[in-house]
Parts: C-alpha cells; sequence; structure tokens
C-alpha cells in the first residue's frame, strides 16, 4: 500500500510557485482516487481559505489543472474532477440510464484502500492491522510450508468447488450455527465479494430488478448497476428492511432477489429482529424471490443473532461469509453456502471466473478453523471493540455528533449536520479519510451522515480535528 | 482434488446387482460431471458390449437412473444425461439463442479438473505436477513467512492494482520481450482467466459481438456466452486468423473485440506470423475493435514470437499472461496489461469481482521472476518437453493419428478418424480422460479430432488402450 505523509502547509520554494503546489497536490489526490470523478472542487474562494493562499493562486492552479485535462469547469457550478473516457469502457447503458451517478462508487472506493496518512483512518471497514495480529495465524501458515505441502497445494488444479477441508469446517461451523448442511452445498469464492458476484451474475439477467439495502454497501450497489440490474432501495430500519416498501416493489417489479447485510448491517449496526426475518422471508415465498445473506460481520455478532438463512435452512435463501473482518483482509477467502439444486450454475460461474481459488489460503484458513483458535480470538476481538465503542461514542458525542443507529459492532452511523462529502475532502488535508453518507445511498444523494469505525476513533485527536473541519461550515 | 481409483469389471456380489452396480458407476460419472448434461449415454447394445454385461442389465441399471432423476430418455434417439433445471439459473437469454449448446462446456471441463485415475491424463491442460516441481518456488513462499511478513501481506487490503513489487517485476518482463510500459498499466487478477473476464465485464455489454478463434477454449466461448456476446468465430489457420472471414464480421456486425491466443495456441500449437499481426492489426484500426492477446502460453514459446501488443505498443490490444502452465496452476496469479486510459475501468471490475488479490502469492511470485529462477526453469521445461512430445508424435502416429497441426508447443491437435465424445466416454472405462474436439468448438459440434498433451502422451501404454477403443468404433 502507498503512503502520502499528511499534506504540509503551502510554502513558496525556489523549484516550485504556490499555484504549482496546489495544482500537483490536487493532481495526486485526482490520480489516486481520492478525488472521486465527478467531484466537486472546493470554490476558488473557499479553497483560498482553506490552504491560506491568495485567490489568484488558486485560479492558477485550476487553469493548470484544466490545462492538464484533470478536472472541467462548468458554467456557473464550479469545478468538477472530469469523468474518464474510456470510449467503450462504460458500463452498460441499462445501469447507465438507472443509476446516473453510482457508477463513481468504486472509484470513490480507491480512497479507502489508500493509506493516506499514518493516523487511524475513521472511514476504514476494517480494523487496524495491529488488532489482528494473532500468533496462530502465521503459524497456519507454516504449517503449509513444507515444499511437500506447498507443492500440494500449488501444482496443480483445485476442485472447482474449492478445497474439500476448507469446505467441511465451514460446514461444521454453520451447523454449530443452526444451519445444518452438506459441505457440497459450500463453494469457497475469492473473498466475500466474489461470492457475491458469483451468486448476482448467476441468477440475474440483464434488467432484472434486485431490491438492496439503504442505507448500504456501496461495491453491492456498483456491482448489480454494472451488471445492468435494476436496483430498488429498501430502507433499513432498525429491526429489519421496510416490508410495506418491499411489498409495493414486489408487486410493481416482480423482483428477482433481495440483498441483505442482516446481522451488524453496515453502515447502521442494525441487526434483523426475528419477526422480520420471519415476515421477509413469507414475502419471499409469496413473491418467490431469491434472498442473499451477506454475513460479513459474523465473527462480530452477538450471540443468537437471527439468520434468515437458519430459519429457511437454505431453501430459498443463499448465504455469504469471508474472514476479512475477523482474521486476514488480504488473504481474500470467502463463501458461499446455497440451496442444493444451484450449486452446479454457481460453481459453473466460478470457473468462468477464475477457474479455482488458490488452495494454500484456503488450508490455512481450515487450520485456523478446526483448531478453535479464530472463534476464540472473534471473542477477544468483540471484548476490545466494545470497549473502543464505549470510547469512541463519548468523543463522538461530545464532539456533537448524533447517533443514527444505536451504537453495535465495528460501525457507527453518525449525523454530522455538515454535507459529508465536502467534510471528507477538508479533513484530507488532515491525514484523515472519513466515509460520507453519500456511498452508502444507492443515488449518492448529498447526506449529512458518516460512517465511523469505533476502531479508528478512540483517540481525542481527529475529534478535536473534526470539530475544527466541522464549525468551518 | 479427488481419486477415483480404476473402474473393474462388474462382478455380481451378494450385496449389489451388476444392474445396481451399474447404475452406482454410471450416476458417479454424472455427478462428477465425467459425463456432461446433454450428453449421450451409450445405447443399451453398446453399454451392454462395453461393460460385458446382457443387454437387461443395461436397461434395468438406466431404468435406475431415470428413476433418479439423473437422465431423461429421448423417443427415437436414445437416453441423455439430464440437463439441471435450476429456475433461474440459466444464461442470460440473448446467450441461449446464439449458442444453444455452448453453455455445457464448463460442465465438461469439471471432468478435466477431476483426477479420474492415476494415470497419466492426455486430455489435461497442464503439465503434471512432478514437471513443474522446483525448489524456488517453495523457497520463494518460505521467503515471506516470518510473523512479520505474513501479518504483512495479511492484514490489510492490498492495492486494488495488486501488489506493486509483482507489476514492476512484471513490467521489466514484459519490457525485455519488447513491450516497453508502465507498471500502471498492470493490474493482477486470480489467474489468466479473471483477466480475460475483467476484460470482457469491462469492454463489453450485453449483445455485443466479439471474435473468437474456433478451434478455441471452451471457457472462453462459455464466458462470452454467459455475458450475453455474440460470439463469433474465426476459423484459425497456422498463420493467424482468417482475415477474409474477420473483415466480412466487421462490415456485418461491427465486432467490438477480438480475443486471441497468437503463440502456441490452443489446441492447435500454432503461432501466429508477422505479416498476419500487422495485417489483423490494421483491420482493427479500420474497423475500430479491441484485441485481446491471450499469452498463456508465453513461457513455452520459441523465442522472436510476433506478438500483437508488441507491435502495436498496447494502443488497442490488451495483454493477458499467466503462471498456471510453467510455475504452479493453483495460486491463480495472473494479469492484464492495458492502454493507459483503460487501467481504471479495468481495476474498477476487478474491485466489483474480488475486491483485491491475495499479495502473499503475488510477492512470491515477485521473487521468482526477479532472481530469475522461473526464466531457467522455463528453459528446462521446454528441453523436457521438446523430447517428450518428439516420442508421443511418434506414437500417436504408430497408433493412426494425424496431425492437424504442425506439433509444437503443449499441444498436439490430431485426427483420430472416430467421434472423440464417444471415445472419450470410452477410455473413462480405462481410466483415461481425454479432451474432445468438440470441447474447443463454439457450436460444440462432434469432431473426429483431439487435443493431447505432450507431457502425458509419451507412454505406449495410453496408446495400446487407445488402438483398441478405436478399432471397436
Amino acid at each position: 500500500m502507498r503512503h502520502t505523509p499528511d499534506p504540509p502547509m503551502l510554502t513558496k520554494t525556489p523549484a516550485q510557485s504556490l499555484s504549482e503546489q496546489l495544482a500537483d497536490r490536487l493532481a495526486h489526490r485526482i490520480r489516486d482516487r481520492l478525488l472521486a470523478p465527478g467531484a466537486r472542487l472546493p470554490s476558488v474562494r473557499e479553497c483560498a481559505r482553506l490552504q491560506g493562499v491568495s485567490p489568484s493562486t488558486v485560479v492558477s492552479a485550476y487553469d493548470k489543472l484544466l490545462a492538464q485535462g484533470l478536472i472541467d469547469a462548468r458554467k456557473n457550478r464550479g469545478f468538477f474532477v472530469r469523468e474518464p473516457r474510456a470510449a467503450r469502457a462504460e458500463p452498460p447503458a441499462a445501469a447507465r440510464r438507472e443509476q446516473p451517478v453510482q457508477i463513481d462508487a468504486t472509484a470513490l472506493m480507491r480512497g479507502m484502500f489508500h493509506r493516506v496518512s499514518d493516523k487511524p483512518q475513521p472511514g476504514m471497514g476494517v480494523f487496524p492491522a495491529d488488532w489482528l495480529e494473532t500468533t496462530f495465524m502465521p503459524s497456519a501458515v507454516r504449517k503449509l510450508t513444507s515444499a511437500k505441502a506447498i507443492n500440494e497445494v500449488s501444482l496443480h488444479y483445485g476442485e472447482p468447488a474449492g478445497d474439500a477441508g476448507l469446505r467441511q469446517a465451514l460446514a461444521r461451523k454453520l451447523g454449530d450455527m443452526g444451519l445444518p448442511l452438506d459441505a457440497g452445498q459450500i463453494v469457497t469464492s475469492v473473498g466475500a465479494t466474489h461470492a457475491l458476484d458469483i451468486i448476482s451474475r448467476t441468477l440475474l439477467r440483464p434488467g432484472d430488478p434486485v431490491m438492496v439495502e439503504e442505507p448500504g454497501w456501496a461495491v453491492e450497489f456498483a456491482r448489480l448497476a454494472a451488471l445492468g440490474a435494476r436496483v430498488l432501495p429498501v430502507p433499513r430500519g432498525p429491526d429489519g428492511p421496510d416490508l410495506a416498501v418491499m411489498a409495493r416493489y414486489c408487486e410493481a417489479h416482480r423482483p428477482k432477489l433481495y440483498v441483505s447485510v442482516s446481522v451488524l448491517h453496515n453502515p447502521t449496526g442494525h441487526c434483523l429482529s426475528p419477526a422480520s426475518a420471519h415476515r421477509l422471508l413469507q414475502l419471499a415465498a409469496h413473491h418467490d424471490f431469491h434472498v442473499v445473506e451477506d454475513d460479513t460481520y459474523s465473527h462480530l455478532a452477538p450471540p443468537h443473532a437471527t439468520r434468515l438463512c437458519v430459519l429457511d435452512g437454505l431453501q430459498r435463501t443463499l448465504y455469504v461469509g469471508g474472514f476479512a473482518k475477523v482474521l486476514a483482509p488480504n488473504w481474500r477467502v470467502g463463501f458461499l453456502a446455497a440451496p442444493a439444486a444451484l450449486v452446479e450454475p454457481l460453481i459453473h460461474t466460478k470457473m468462468l471466473s477464475t477457474l479455482t481459488t488458490p488452495a494454500l489460503l484456503e488450508k490455512a484458513l481450515a487450520l485456523c478453523i478446526e483448531q478453535g483458535q479464530l472463534r476464540r480470538h472473534a471473542e477477544r476481538l468483540r471484548a476490545r471493540l466494545d470497549v473502543a465503542r464505549a470510547r469512541s461514542v463519548q468523543l463522538a458525542r461530545a464532539a456533537g455528533c448524533r447517533f443514527v443507529a444505536e451504537p453495535a459492532g465495528l460501525f457507527g452511523w453518525v449525523d454530522t449536520g455538515v454535507d459529508t462529502d465536502v467534510l471528507a475532502q477538508r479533513l484530507l488535508d488532515d491525514g484523515y479519510m472519513i466515509a460520507p453518507g453519500a456511498l452508502f445511498h444507492a443515488g449518492r444523494q448529498p447526506s449529512t451522515l458518516m460512517r465511523i469505525n469505533f476502531a479508528t476513533t478512540q483517540d481525542a485527536a481527529f475529534w478535536r480535528v473534526y470539530s475544527r473541519r466541522v464549525a468551518e461550515f
């Protein structure tokens, strides 16, 4: 991961004028996708104030960016990061018609994969690396590194469905959770993202209507849009989706699928209530749609959380899990569990996308699960997160944030009272990357909300800077 | 990988009748996809002769399979493996209209991932595992297994474009091949398959016409069909594609893309001539389509082989490479190199499909490349393959095979004179899996051709069985 130090104050040097320095700084942010295509730059006056330079310096810097083709000037509207114009690299026409701006979501997401400074990042989607350090994980990898073991997992294609040992371990794990199933119903994937992708590609055709949660996860919206699906956002409340809205969609559009993070929903942290789950499954049966349950935050969940797949017994539900949140974000090992009749078509799609998945990391993960170490590690993480959450909530409230959802799990969903797209751009100057609310809306509409990571917002330093920036509005 | 021992002769036991044993054997093959959905079973009379049982035993066995829903009887046509009928798991309607049978290709492919016996498999797409054993590959993995190194590659998401070190190493490698480019033009993937998938999803919309090579690679046909593309097969000759056919397609359909294995084409082994390459690129410029050059067999290629990307300088070409053939089939590390303007949209698609790719194997691969070990290993492999190829060609010719293409690289493309779909089913009884010609045609039409792997057909044992089976026709 590249690492950009905090931006210093601009100071004129013999080598570079102030406007050149400012243009360079903004150009880097545009190239690194910290400023997404289509994002509006601050007005000349505002930028001058923020950077402590004269308006004419900003005008000159914006002129340089215009000349480099990095930004566009729109009459009476201001300056915008230019949209890429690769001739045929646009999303399918159907998707563009339906969600005109949504496709920028991964562009904005790229910022989240770019370390903007060494500070703890409030917008992160995972735990800081030091929270995930264990002795058992490296030890599991090392158990597979005799020449013989490495050759066995490397030198011939693995099973298309995934490593048999991992699938057995996962089947036992799901059985313990109350979802008895055959290991043959499990297909491994390159992280939960890939499992969701395999499912969407198998079950959907261009133009198919799909219900998603709003607020929800931008990558999910963007993927469905890129597949040409018609995205129908269902408001997500404390107990679950708004079933009245869902019923209306069912009557009007006959959706094929509902995709849901039922437990510790991202970004609100809400868990589905048993009654909501029951009624949702009744609706699914009545209107004949499939339900995808993305249980990414499973390991951080309270005991006895309600899962749709458990109630339904994998009849019309598909379950997706991963280990990015609790073990190793970059192993990219995830899986899906599906009704038996869907397994072959799902494996077919997996083979078209990646042929097989690397067995080395799958076998290492199986070791971590089977020896109970992962479960115990998750318990410790939850306890540490509880402490961090209590601190973060206190600091956030003191800084004037209002919690829109009861704090739970890894993320807080807070109202800042100011436009968080603008706030995000300002906080970059301080070396902080936040996750603005617009990222979690299918339509990317401006929002005063933001998602905070409780593990990275328990220090007062961030909140002091935050309060200063909010006061500038 | 599961391992099924060679099937013994059927012998009546107190526990199981002959017809039960036969039904079981066939049921296993259907479930393991060694018999693909839609495949015709031998006639009752033929099956009786092959298995050394009475016709009434076969009738009884087929009845059992009918009752289990594994096969269908079609009036006056015989018995067929049942097509799966998962309600919504079909490919997009557009794809079904264009290529009615092609979608079975990965079902048939699954057989190729299933070890049918311990014998060397003539239908394999990669080298046998023992050919790929090296000391440097396990040693490269072990260099990354200090706890510190494992944590670094595991505990935070990697760059969406892929490990920076690997992309640098690949850029240098491509530079040496005559393709100077910036590491920023390279995006890593989960094997070459994933790179081809990312490109297709980025550049194509449902209904777009795409030119492919015929014969060609079944997974490519199936992927394009599943994306709803209109697949236009261009005959591939010894010097390259049939440019007259291509020109007619361009006039009639305005294709968006041409996908080609230019060097050591699968299954023929042909290499593109410089003149063909030049004229093909002229056609691409004139009719404004992109060219995807799949260089999967790069490491086995003769020196100075002509590459489209080198001639074109990655203007309208995209290059795809992988390491499954020469280093480790199941690491699933591949990459693409693309024109600068396409890189961001391609990374966008990669993120929607897998978010990032595992850095551990990418870093290990970078070590293997940088120390020159991979290059020297490939040289040794080529020398060993030359010897195997000479032996295999001699044995194949002695068994009555005619080489349709001049033997080169890993694969031979031979005419057996008999229907290779039927031959494939018979040879399974002997523990051999072959790659029938139909697998390499977009329309899956019956064929007397088969692809052989020179590394696995240099022993007389297979050819004796082969000759006996061919004589039965």
